[in-house]
């Protein structure tokens, strides 16, 4: 895929030198008075111009009627006048040599009537001038380090912000300020914040690559309602994946009733979720399903700590009890829990006669009487048990001071020895407790499975980071490649032109009579199976249409006549085109494989096992065309049914690498085709025992023409 | 069921007029010191008197050699001495009248050695004297209103309790510990709390009991590691239920390796996780699986606001984000959210226009300009959109004082008018925005998934509490019904006695020769499956010990002639009884239905459905027989796989009523013969089109004496 067209730096957005307030008010109170109020009183360290024509002074600063008036050179405008006047600001603007806008303003595409002209025309100035535009009807955008607050947000007064390592954009400008009150509530560390509203220019794909870019921001959370343009977002996840920055996006609709709230809320067209779920995965981003779970992760990945090189996890607790809670948290998030070794386990029970040294390893509440048996333990674990990353579960111990202090330092000195280990506290602690841990870059968590999550979250990034070495190509697209039909065609041509691209098919031929169809049994060898081939009967098996286990010329007559009757009967409109004669299939696993047309991410594959069980259950994982054999795999691994791939009730297990190399080669063709193509169904695609490859039972593709 | 033989009351652990303290200590930081420190300092309204031969004064108040020189009658001891003291001790209450004693001491099974012997003489004293032993290796009890700390936990240290109606129950003493610190850092009232340890004498079941008895207790909040004595755990969660508490339990060891750090900390054994699952569900306990629902769910259950009497959620809501966020999660726990009625919605459309009016309701960020929006906003939702509970997401509005204060008022206006309603609020919150709801009795939840998810807790007691009138008694065991065999006998002897249980079973007949064979099809009606018969070959598919669609004399005959050679072949050493000639199955949905001998539970039902699935997926339901057929009906809503029973792809919807039938009726019979019957198996139980009832295929029963 080529590089998006480049667009002009977001920086003079973030970093400006000077802001200008195009309907500054001297009301505080007022969406033109707050901001300048509060860059005011946090202390943003460039000059300050309100531009208002009906005022010579505005909260004690000299206001001008525009911008030409201004004595300096101004790369930031704040923009909070009426809809109607936001134009000729953003042109007065842009003739002034101002690089980057602020339109807090509402009353555009979210209302609806002139107001969606009015933002159409702002994209327009956006694309003519470069000067990058956020909003309309945003909340603006913050640069803690800067002391920068370019919102009217109520949760920005008073500052009370930290700097730190986390930059978030929110396309919802409520979420954006509920995101700011809590990250203020948590006492994270925030860097950049921006909310993009109606994004007439500036969108959230646009931010996520600043940040990538931002030597400061190490963690990049993100609320996305829905995305406008595929490349953009798709460049933006690469480059962040590229810079090792961490993502944690909140995208809502998971549920029809959600999907409804947010189609409601914004006039952008979703995608269907399962795609999204599916375009997080392949770029490493990962999804938080509620609010704790987003800054969980966000304040997790932005720890100075290592990210844990496995996902062996190492549980120290001082209840037995909550230990195997973390223990369950642990088996659902897919993290490894593997034993001490047997000597190891010794070592500990001498320390503590009545500990529990499996893992989790149980110190007890004895911890309370010797504190000491914290260091021993841990370094005992960390030296035997090698785990990558170790929770340790501490009760309330912090919140005693003195005990708090205490294991912090006995942390601290183990650390030092082993400084490629990841390790996370979990304790009630008081605040000056907390914040001697947060000093010390230790994470610490009140609540032990949400420690756990966290260290999964961890794992996750590991994993990515380690992934980034390792290039995924798409395979080649085999040369004599056929383009896909301009028409639907019958199951043996579409499966003509499958098999040009890579994909594996039944040997198979279309007999137009009784003597053809006995030849072919011949020359394919007996049993085969005999199937009505028609472009306009997409289940054949409902109406009769397909006899299996015929075994002789005999059997290859009658089923040829019984099948044009059956056609004939039930399907009278139906254009046939002959009877398909078949190998008939040895046994393996029946599993599905198509390709959709995804009105944002264009061609989308879809891959499940098992018939029925992807309608009933829904177990399916979707990718974004193309992508290459690790990716394939990636997808096979999501799905539930991969069980039956790896073989239940003493059946072998099945050839994986044939069928991942399928999913990619079909990934292939599909992206060379995005635009013929309305949808392909490989169902059922047969996976053979492991060696003898995959085999298309049946195919159908959809021309884009013919949808 | 009868009730189990009743046991002397708690009543003198928790509600003792005196108190005597064995191993009184002067130091209060020792085990025997710290419960009298306690006492002292948190106001206990009874005498207090210290017993330890060593000293005539401790912690300024006198003390005794033994019970004998107390002058007063003492109802509860707290136990502190030496382990090998302990049961002298006991003898010393026990001889003096004392009705009730907490043993915090260790040293007993969970170390080995001779304290196994003493604890088991602790069992006896009890029984012999009706003294109630908590303990041994207990952290002790609580009883708030009272001011009785008996006690060591550090986390109980200053009290800092407040009177409420949670009762909480915790085999784990580390556990409970860190419950009560949790319970005063969120400010949760709390009435009763006791922590089990060793179990000698009471036990978790004992406190669920006297908690359901309690009424002063309206929440009973548990954490269990295994049940001792299936009888009284049943007696005391239908009591429970009976009485309208609302349970929630915290059940460790759902993964491999959590259960196997709960065996490696107690010396109980667990019974499987997934029969657990299916107690709870059969009595409405609530299972959190994380310490925040643990408390997030006893929080809500506390409330004094009326249950919701249906699954009828609305969302208001400052942000469509958070609204779509809320929707996803109440999808996930399964409560319903349909829309505000069409002319609502334009009600709510006139009151802000670019509101968002269906459900969620989305005031948008303008209720921060005009605060009555909520007001008018939310009559509407529950005059018009008759919602049973409704949560309120109010972003960061809280934390100013007189916002918060105006949305309570407003809040308790209108439910003023609608006082059988629900309603939760969830909205960063100042402590005394906080506590000013709290007072109020309004549920206030910082994070908004959790609210939900409180709400689907609330939904769930408010139909537990519908349920509880609708009594679900077991069908009658029919009278023929034939006792279980007590060998293993092949499939058609087994389907006999099913089929006088009454489970519906296949026609079909042993034939012993292939005149037998061809006259057994003639009666049967052709087509019919041919299947070899045997009480040694389980799986008889799998050497092709089934033989479909035979379809004449002569298909018969070879048939009959095959399947004798390849059990000869392949299972030369089996007994074979003949050959099954059998109805060929009519076509239907898959499930499979077991009973399987639980060692704690008994006799426990499986219903799973689809074959392979149920192994690949485990989706599967348990429950303990017996049980009537709302309970049957319980479990099929419960797997996955029910999607499959309603008809996919084109198939009529599933008999459903008589597969409920089904289940309730093996339950029964499997109740009855409990002691008997190791495993059933009854795969398949094919579910045949609505009104057209189940049959079963194929059933295997192993006797408990074969196992």
């Amino acid at each position: 895929m080529p590089p998006p067209a480049a667009r002009p730096s977001l920086a003079p957005l973030f970093d400006p030198r000077a802001i200008a307030i195009y309907g500054a008010s001297s009301d505080p109170s007022k969406i033109g008075g707050r901001p300048l109020d509060f860059l005011k009183k946090s202390g943003f360290d460039g000059p300050l111009y309100p531009i208002n024509p009906k005022a010579s002074q505005i909260q004690g600063l000299p206001a001008y009627p525009t911008m030409a008036a201004v004595p300096d050179a101004v790369d930031l405008a704040i923009v909070a006048v009426p809809a109607p006047a936001v134009l000729a600001a953003l042109e007065d603007c842009a003739a002034h040599g101002v690089r980057g806008a602020v339109v807090l303003s509402a009353g555009f595409a979210e209302v609806g009537g002139p107001g969606v002209a009015w933002q159409e025309e702002m994209s327009a100035l956006a694309r003519r001038t470069g000067m990058r535009v956020v909003g309309p009807n945003c909340m603006g955008l913050i640069n803690v380090r800067r002391r920068l607050l370019g919102t009217f947000t109520p949760s920005a007064a008073g500052f009370g912000l930290v700097p730190g390592r986390i930059s978030v954009v929110s396309q919802s400008g409520a979420f954006g300020g509920y995101c700011l009150s809590l990250i203020r509530q948590r006492g994270l560390g925030l860097n950049l914040w921006i909310t993009t509203g109606n994004q007439c220019d500036v969108d959230v794909a646009d931010c996520i690559e600043h940040f990538a870019l931002d030597a400061e921001t190490q963690v990049i959370a993100g609320y996305l309602e829905a995305a406008a343009d595929k490349e953009r977002l798709f460049h933006a996840l690469a480059l962040a994946r590229e810079r090792g920055k961490r993502v944690v996006i909140m995208k809502v609709g998971r549920s029809e009733a959600g999907a409804h709230a947010t189609a409601s809320h914004t006039a952008s067209l979703a995608g269907s979720d399962q795609v999204y779920e599916g375009v997080f995965r392949q770029f490493g981003v990962l999804r938080a399903r509620s609010i704790d779970e987003f800054f969980d992760t966000a304040y997790a990945a932005a720890s100075p700590a290592p990210l844990p090189q496995g996902r062996r996890l190492g549980v120290l607790t001082v209840s037995g009890g909550v230990g195997a809670l973390m223990a369950d948290v642990a088996a659902d998030v897919g993290l490894d829990m593997p034993p001490m070794p047997e000597d190891a386990q010794r070592r500990l029970k001498a320390l503590l006669p009545f500990c529990g040294p499996r893992n989790p390893v149980d110190m007890t509440a004895q911890l309370v009487n010797d504190l000491t048996l914290f260091e021993r333990n841990f370094e005992v674990m960390l030296q035997e048990g090698r785990y990558d990353v170790i929770v340790a579960f501490l009760s309330s111990v912090g919140l005693v001071t003195e005990l708090g202090r205490g294991i912090l330092e006995q942390l601290q000195t183990v650390l030092q020895r082993f400084p490629d280990r990841t390790v996370i506290a979990s304790m009630l602690a008081s605040t000056e407790v907390r914040q001697m841990f947060e000093q010390a870059g230790v994470m610490l968590f009140d609540e032990p499975t949400r420690a756990v999550r966290a260290a999964g979250a961890l794992v996750h990034y590991g994993q990515q980071l380690q992934k980034r070495a390792l290039a995924d190509m798409p395979p080649p697209l085999p040369a004599g490649a056929l383009p896909p039909p301009v028409q639907v065609v019958n199951e043996v041509e579409a499966k003509t032109v499958l098999a040009s691209a890579g994909i594996p098919v039944v040997q198979e031929r279309v007999a137009m009579s009784e003597d053809d169809a006995v030849r072919a049994a011949a020359d394919i060898g007996y049993p085969v199976v005999l199937k009505i081939a028609s472009p306009d009967i997409a289940h054949k098996s409902e109406i009769g249409g397909v006899i299996v286990g015929v075994r002789n010329a005999a059997q290859v007559r009658a089923a040829f006549r019984t099948l044009r009757e059956r056609a004939h009967t039930y399907a009278p409109a139906a254009r046939i085109d002959g009877v398909v004669v078949a190998q008939m299939a040895p046994p393996g696993v029946e599993t599905i494989l198509g390709v959709a047309h995804d009105p944002v991410f264009g061609a989308v594959l879809m891959f499940g096992v098992g018939g029925v069980f992807v309608e009933a259950f829904q177990d399916v994982a979707f990718r974004v065309a193309p992508f290459g054999v690790a990716e394939a795999r990636a997808m096979i691994e999501e799905v539930r049914g991969k069980v039956l791939l790896a073989g239940v009730r003493g059946q072998p297990p099945a050839d994986m690498e044939a069928l991942a190399s399928a999913i990619a080669a079909l990934s292939v063709y599909a992206a060379q085709h995005a635009d013929a193509i309305e949808s392909i169904d490989i169902n059922p695609l047969l996976v053979l025992p492991r060696g003898q490859g995959v085999l298309a039972l049946d195919a159908l593709i959809v021309p884009r023409s013919a949808a």
